[in-house]
Parts: C-alpha cells; sequence; structure tokens
C-alpha cells in the first residue's frame, strides 16, 4: 500500500534542496523499490508571505494525514521583524507540536571522505558516531506562562518557562535507551540538577527509567561540562539525551565538530512511527537560489524516513551508500570543498546520487 | 589603606591552589608592591560539613565587609545527594546574588605556549582572544516559580523560570560595550530570539543600549547558531555578552576551545567595583589531595582581582608576565603537559610564579 509523504520546502535553500531530494525518491519510485505519494504544503516564511500564517491548518492537516513529512528549512531575516507567533520558526514548531514529535534524533557522523573538514584535530573526531537524542515538544520552548509584561514600575519583564512531566522524560529516555541497545548501550543524560529543580526531577526520571534496561550504561553531566566535553573528546559518547533547548544547543555544537553540517539529518518522531525528516543545517538565505547549497543531508533525510516511518530499510541503505560513493567519487558542494576534489552545485550532486543509486 | 580579601578556598583542589596564590599575594604584599588583609571563611560542601549550610551567614557577611572574594571551587559527588538548596553550588550561587556580582568576566585566551593542546587545529584558535561576559544574577538560576510540584494525577512536574528585566538587561549589556570599547569594540549579543520571549527582550534592549555606543558594532547569534561558530571560527568573536544559563553553558566551550582550562580566570562584578575571582575549571574531586593541580588559573584570578577590584594594575600585569615566564621556562601541571616540558605538581608551580615575579 502507498505510504504518504507531505513535503514542506519551506524557506531559503528549502526549496533547491528538497528538489535533489525528491529526484531520489522519483528514481526509487520508477524501479519500484517504494511506493510513496507526495503532496506538497506551506511552511515558515512561504506560508506567511501566502496565507498570513506560518503554519496554515490546511497544512497541519495535511502534515497528520501523512505517513512521513519531509521538511526542508524555515526562516530568513526577511522575517526577523516579525512576532514570535508569526515567525517561520513558530510554523515549524507547531508542526512539532501539532504531530507530537517528541523525539529529535541528531546523529553527528564524521565521514570518513570528510576528515578534513573538521576543525578539530584527526584524532579527535576521526570515527566520530554519536546520536543526540533531543526532547523535542516540552521545556522553555512551549512552557506557560511566557511573555513580556509591563510592571509596576513601567519596566517591562520577560518570561518564558522551562517545564517537563515525568512521563514526557521518561518517553523521551526510552528512545534513547531503545536507540542505545542497538549501538553500544551507552547513553549519557544531560542536565542542570545542580541548579535547576527540572532538571533534578530529569535525573530522577531517568535513573528510574534505566532500571529497565540493565544493559544500559547510564551517566549523567551537567550541560556546561557537556559543551566542554563535545569539544575536548567527543568520541567517549555513544548517545546523549536531553532537553529541548539544551538539545537545541549541544545536538549543533555536535553536528559542527564533523566540519560539514551540509551532510547531516535529523529525524522528529511521535509515539506512532510517524515521523518529520529534516536537515540539521538552516535555511541559509545567504547562499539561497544560487544553486550551490549542498542536497546531502536532505538526502539523507529521505534515507532516515524510509527507515524510521516508511519500512524501508533496504532503501534507506541504498541511499546512503550512494551518498558514499559520490563523495567517493570526489565530487562536493562549496561548503564540503577541499583541495583535489571537484566542486558541483546542488543539481549536479542531486543527480550524482540519483546516478549512484 | 589596607584592602580587604576574603578567601574562600572551597572544595576538592580549591585549598590546594588557593594556597599557591596567596603565596603569590604574600610576595608582592612582602615587597610592598600590595597592601592586603586577607580573611579566611568557608563556602560550598566544606561549609555544610561544618555548619549545615553551603553560605554561613558568617561568610556572606564578610563578603560583604571585604573589597574582592577569592574563591577557589566547590561541589562534589559526596554532596550530590543533598536537596539543591543545600548542596555546595547553592553557596557559589549565593555569594553572587548576596553581593550582586551581575557581570561574569571569562575570557578564553590562547596561550601561546600552549597552542598544542587544543582540540582544534592551530589555524583555528591561534591568536584567540575572546571576552564572554555573562549575566550572573538573573535568568533561570534565580526565576521564580521554580520547584517540583505533584499534579492532581500523581504525577511530578519540574519548573524553573527564565526570567530577566529590561534594567538588568541594560546594565550587562553596558558592561559588554565598556569592556569592548577597550578592545575591538565589536560586542556579538547570543540570545534564542526566535523562539524565547524573554529573549526576545534581551535583544531590544541590547540594541537600545547599543545607541549609547556609537562606536560599538553590535551583532546577534542565535544560542545554536554560537554554540556551532565557537567550534567553526571563534576568533571571529571579540566580547560576547549573553544571559546566566546560555553564558554558562558558551563560555565553558569557548575555554574548551584553548585546550587549557587550568589557565583560565574569571571575575564576577557588581555595580560598586567589589568583586569575587576564581579560576573557570571546578573542584576536580578526582585529583583532590595529590598536588598535581594546576593553580595558574587561580593565580591569574589574582591578577584580575588586583586589576578590577583593588587598583592594582601594574602588580596584576606582573602576575600575568610571571605566569608567562613560567611556561616560557617549560614548567607544567600534569594537565597541560607536552612531550619535552618538565612536569611539576601544584606548589613547584605556584614557587615558580613566586620566583618569577
Ligand atoms: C528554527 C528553530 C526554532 C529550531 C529550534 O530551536 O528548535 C532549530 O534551531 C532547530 O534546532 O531545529
Ligand atoms: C557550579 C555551578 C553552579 C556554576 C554555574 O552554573 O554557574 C558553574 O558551572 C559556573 O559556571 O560557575
Amino acid at each position: 500500500m502507498s505510504k504518504n509523504i507531505l513535503v514542506v520546502a519551506g524557506d531559503g535553500i528549502g526549496p533547491e534542496i528538497v528538489a535533489e531530494a525528491i529526484k531520489v525518491i522519483d528514481a526509487l519510485q520508477a524501479e519500484g523499490a517504494i511506493d510513496v505519494q507526495l503532496h506538497h504544503a506551506l511552511v515558515g516564511g512561504a506560508a506567511y508571505d501566502e496565507f498570513g500564517d506560518p503554519l496554515p491548518e490546511s497544512t497541519l492537516t495535511a502534515a497528520k494525514a501523512a505517513d512521513a513529512v519531509l521538511l526542508g528549512a524555515v526562516g530568513g531575516p526577511k522575517w526577523e521583524p516579525l512576532p514570535i507567533a508569526k515567525r517561520p520558526e513558530k510554523g515549524l514548531l507547531g508542526l512539532r507540536a501539532g504531530l507530537e514529535l517528541f523525539a529529535n534524533l541528531r546523529p553527528a557522523i564524521l565521514y570518513p571522505q570528510l576528515a578534513d573538514a573538521s576543525t578539530l584535530k584527526p584524532e579527535i573526531v576521526a570515527g566520530l558516531d554519536l546520536m543526540i537524542v533531543r526532547e523535542l515538544t516540552g521545556d522553555i520552548y512551549f512552557g506557560q506562562p511566557r511573555g513580556i509584561e509591563t510592571l509596576p514600575s513601567g519596566e517591562r519583564r520577560g518570561i518564558n518557562t522551562m517545564v517537563y512531566t515525568e512521563s514526557e522524560v521518561e518517553r523521551i529516555c526510552r528512545v534513547a535507551f531503545e536507540i542505545a541497545m542497538k549501538r553500544n548501550k551507552q547513553v549519557c543524560s544531560v542536565d542542570k540538577a545542580n541548579v535547576l529543580e527540572c532538571t533534578e526531577m530529569w535525573r530522577e526520571v531517568a535513573i528510574k527509567t534505566a532500571a529497565n534496561y540493565p544493559e544500559i550504561t547510564l551517566t549523567h553531566m551537567y550541560v556546561d561540562n557537556a559543551a566542554m566535553q563535545l569539544v575536548r573528546a567527543p568520541k567517549q559518547f555513544d548517545v546523549m539525551v536531553t532537553g529541548n533547548i539544551f538539545g537545541d544547543i549541544l545536538s549543533d555544537c555536535a553536528s559542527m565538530l564533523t566540519g560539514s553540517i551540509g551532510m547531516l539529518p535529523s529525524a522528529s518522531l511521535g509515539a506512532s512511527g510517524q515521523g518529520m525528516y529534516e536537515p540539521i543545517h538552516g535555511s541559509a538565505p545567504d547562499i539561497a537560489g544560487r544553486g550551490i547549497a549542498n542536497p546531502l543531508a536532505t538526502i539523507l533525510s529521505v534515507a532516515m524516513m524510509l527507515r524510521y516511518s516508511l519500512g524501508a530499510p533496504d532503501a534507506a541503505a541504498r541511499i546512503e551508500t550512494a551518498v558514499s560513493a559520490v563523495l567517493d567519487q570526489g565530487l562536493r558542494t562549496a561548503d564540503i570543498m577541499s583541495a583535489g576534489m571537484r566542486q558541483v552545485g546542488t543539481v549536479e550532486m542531486g543527480d550524482a546520487v540519483v546516478a549512484a543509486l
């Protein structure tokens, strides 16, 4: 039975990179390796420009009906003057919340072909393969009360609330433990339990949940130390699990360790297996429309989608192998270019992956 | 007129490293270069063990009466089972709040003699000289409401509150701008203004305050991107200014870029010029009592103290020159040891700095 994919290309380089990912989907479809139907909708700045709303009701409805969502990227300076409620980011956050995608999987993998791209010394990052599991529908991103109030003195005060319930912590820890069971069985839970009660509770729940996974080694680290350890010795980690805001910061730090965030996909999963897939990098408005963006993170996001939401692990593996082959051929977009390689544009890179499938 | 310094050695390696810093103070005092009186008090786990309180009233009173506080470090696994209100960290936070030390200055400097210690490639970090200005008495560290409540369902919920008033943001931005005026006049304000209203207000206030500093170039960066950019190209920054929790994470990341956090001092300043000075590194319980800890960050904290709170910039410069000389002599504690250098212990390193003064 055919599966439904909702494609939301978004802003900036979103449409360009998503177009290449669609080529890969189409190629697999043409040879019968997968059976999917693509639908399209607007989100982010593109949706705001069209409907005055970064997440039109129709987009959310279509997303709920889909088996998986493929997202490009949202945001750009054009929409920065808007109030937070109308910003492109709100469209993305609305999709995460509306689809209850509470588990964000962010692999930080160093491709051996791109080892040089890292700003870290080779011995520090060679073979890096770290999975960050970030909670995605709670924390200070969604906590109430929030906003800017005016005090009796006339001075303004800004407020946001970090909040987690035990069940929210438990379900994300379970995801991390399940993933670690298929890897090296090491989970590092990151919190600020020495200062924040919310994360003190997080730590307690993590420990309690780990009792169901006797094979897992659970460790704990304060978030400031985790930021240091990622720079000092990132290979000490197998799986990291943390809250929404700490995960936002640490996963970006971790992906930059590889020097090639143009290569890194991500998955956001709900309880049902439905998921949203997107590159880790942003909408890169500075290079939008120039045909030079790297489509590989989006193409690899399709691989994650096939594996986690569409039950097509073989097709997923073929995409990953094809991407690796293209790197072996020496093809590089500008962001990962190095001496002796052949620089190509977005379209040429997409075509090369299709050819290598 | 003699100035008062309150020495709070704290926990773990705190007493060992502070002892070496005191030697340096004594040496300057003996030759009449400075005129100070030292007092001592307990804080952190040491204070909890003695008084059942990580910040006894007597310590806070003595700190308020002092011109400056010299702190070692607090915390350790021994006290981790305690509730947050009794933990060593609470002693440190209580000193910051009680003395209204709202401005935390955290330099991340790469010593040319230690260039190899960094995990980053030399060209990325050579010459790194970045100053992080972190707000220290507000934000989610101190915001109300906070705690763990039990919902009607029986489930628990943890809460902390990120909160800033305009005047709190303005005064920390002023500190950053003043510091930048003596440096390269570039300030990057770090927030999450695309998601958090509290930091949206932060950005507005930063822009407004910058109007008083026409020579300053103010830029803005989201905290996740800032964590990436620190790894990608840290030399793009001159001064960074941010809130308490983002500053906690980013400053630890930044100091690790140098590979030698055993070298980095910090200052926490109030409106009056009073300040608390401490190494950036923690209490390192794993190596406490073994005589191998690096005392240089604490000794350099004395230099910051002389410069910012005690009006003795010449003596401050002499300490910094002496530390550099000792590195030139090839002396290294274990944490910064490299091939061809001479490894020394805590005491020997302190003696060498005194000899080089
Ligand atoms: C665009 C923004 C709202 C988003 C986030 O903060 O979650 C992004 O940084 C991410 O990590 O996906
Ligand atoms: C010990 C802890 C409370 C403290 C903080 O989080 O501020 C420390 O990490 C620091 O940065 O000085």
